[in-house]
């Protein structure tokens, strides 16, 4: 079978070890967990050397470091950080695809420096004037992939649709859904609700015959996973992201409060936070690892900032399943054409 | 005390009895609740008054009704309901405003159709370019107000600015917080974040010497309650607060499935269903009644489509409070010199 073929295939991950809050410690415990659980995965680690050996084991197998000597911060902004520090991490991991020593890289870096550098590294695909962070996220039926999270604040309603295209691809190769349903997120069901760009890409998306497009959605029906595909431009679809991630926490939390508060809930506190735990589980975006630049020549994953090594380790299992699937060459043969 | 002068004043709201998905019924026990609780607030319910009448003992005291042939639906597009149907419950209500006969009015219909009427049929305050809607929405601190919730899909910079001195003007006066702090939502911390509106906008905000600005807020600072005050476009307003609801739905629902699947949860269940219901009922908002639909020369409150006659009983209380609060004075005094 296609998949099992796929899962064997041996596979290089680029890891920009310096980039995130917890950098390097949870990138490399991350990249360990990785490679434990798949036997077939290569990671790099890209960085300080000395940094990253002393959560190294003294041999680790599938593991390679690559010295690089900067690092990019959250303050440096994404031209200036890509052309001042081309000896830094995550430039030096994104050279490793660019140099076919990898088929992807990974930063839960500066998300925009790691934009503008798959974006001028690699290039973008032809056909596809915006790359889109697509990210899937936890919903009331299993999980739905929001594209743009946040690579492009101003859109134009062509942007959407490619957005969409790309979102399907991906929904269907990762995913297998023969036909993924998406969704425009707007304030309104009917055709004409909305703001110049959704009315605008609204019609489009109806227009365009490959695309299973199913309409307006609003804000409640990302929870709900009313789609497979959200199509949005990145400044909204990163206000949602956030917003779901905190309304989460904050129901959650409230009901700790509530419990702890109440006698009966202290007796039963065990049993309750055992509970809690569970669905803190399942909503918890780090399962779902790393979200993938969509519309760049090769594989560039955003891990989120705060990652933990469970995050990271996510983010690269995902990053190979994505390279085994040759999203980014499906992508290149049905949109650039 | 000037507080209690105003809680003893004598305010009449107008009801559109007809609007929202379970009117006339809920409209009009929500208008009993309403004057249960107030005992100087009178209502005018405006509809069918053969339908409205069902629901109403033989006399009530305190509550008139006023007679509207027609309804404004959903699917009537906002200019034409408000110049084709001037015997609508919706205009009708606007106009007990218009003629002093009442000092606000109430509609849970359609929210495009009431602001369009609020603004013709009573105008906007000088200085104020777009009425914004003003939503109360309960966080972990307490509850903070978000404006504009979907008045306006395409905003400029200004209109961002006037929102953030209505918000204020609200906050002070209806929950004597001196100085509301003031959040830009956006998509990262940094000024230089953002998309082209927001970038000027903050730049405005920051220049603006009467207001307490405090910066840029992401999406999961809404539920966290950072700030007293959240300014945005009507477009992403709309959104976040669906997906507000949407999200706390279905934390609570996934919390239920766990613990019904499960033994120990099931045994426990009296206990830990009370604990869910009171979390839910802290963050409903039904318990905030309507929305302010700030920067009109009159109170248009509008109410929830598919508002329960208590959040109907919720917005008439609001609304009264807003008129003792002077709310529209205040904002005209100070905005518009």
């Amino acid at each position: 079978m296609k998949d099992n073929k796929n899962l064997s295939k041996k596979i290089t991950i680029a890891v920009d070890a310096m980039g995130g809050d917890f950098a390097p410690q949870q990138n490399v415990l991350g990249a360990k967990k990785a490679i434990e659980k798949d036997k077939n995965l290569n990671v790099l680690l890209v960085g300080d050397p000395q940094r990253i050996k002393e959560h190294l084991n003294s041999r680790q197998e599938r593991l390679e470091v690559i010295e690089a000597e900067e690092s990019i911060f959250m303050t440096d902004s994404p031209l200036q950080a890509v052309k001042k520090k081309p000896n830094s991490s995550l430039v030096v991991a994104a050279n490793m695809v660019h140099q076919h020593r990898a088929k992807g890289f990974i930063s839960a870096g500066n998300t925009g420096a790691m934009a503008a550098v798959a974006f001028l590294k690699l290039g973008r695909i032809k056909g596809i004037n915006r790359p889109g962070i697509a990210t899937l996220y936890p919903t009331a039926r299993g999980r739905s992939l929001i594209i743009d999270a946040g690579a492009n604040v101003d859109c134009r309603p062509m942007n959407l649709v490619q957005f969409a295209q790309m979102g399907s691809i991906y929904m269907k190769n990762l995913y297998n859904i023969d036909r993924p349903s998406i969704g425009l997120l707007n304030i309104g069901e009917e055709e004409s609700k909305g703001n110049k760009l959704s009315i605008k890409a609204y019609h489009l998306l109806s227009a365009h015959q490959d695309l299973n497009f199913v309409g307006n959605i609003e804000g409640h029906d990302l929870p709900a996973g009313t789609c497979d595909v959200i199509v949005c431009d990145g400044f909204t679809g990163n206000v949602a992201l956030k917003l779901m991630e905190g309304t989460a926490k904050l129901v959650l939390d409230e009901l700790k409060t509530v419990i702890s508060s109440n006698v009966a809930g202290r007796l039963l506190s065990l049993s309750i936070k055992a509970n809690l735990t569970k669905v803190s589980r399942k909503l918890n975006p780090d399962s779902y690892g790393g979200s993938l630049l969509l519309g760049v020549k090769g594989l560039a994953v955003v891990a989120h900032g705060n990652s933990s090594s469970e995050a990271i380790g996510n983010a690269i299992i995902g990053a190979a399943k994505a390279a085994r699937q040759e999203v980014t060459r499906k992508i290149a043969e049905q949109i650039g054409n």
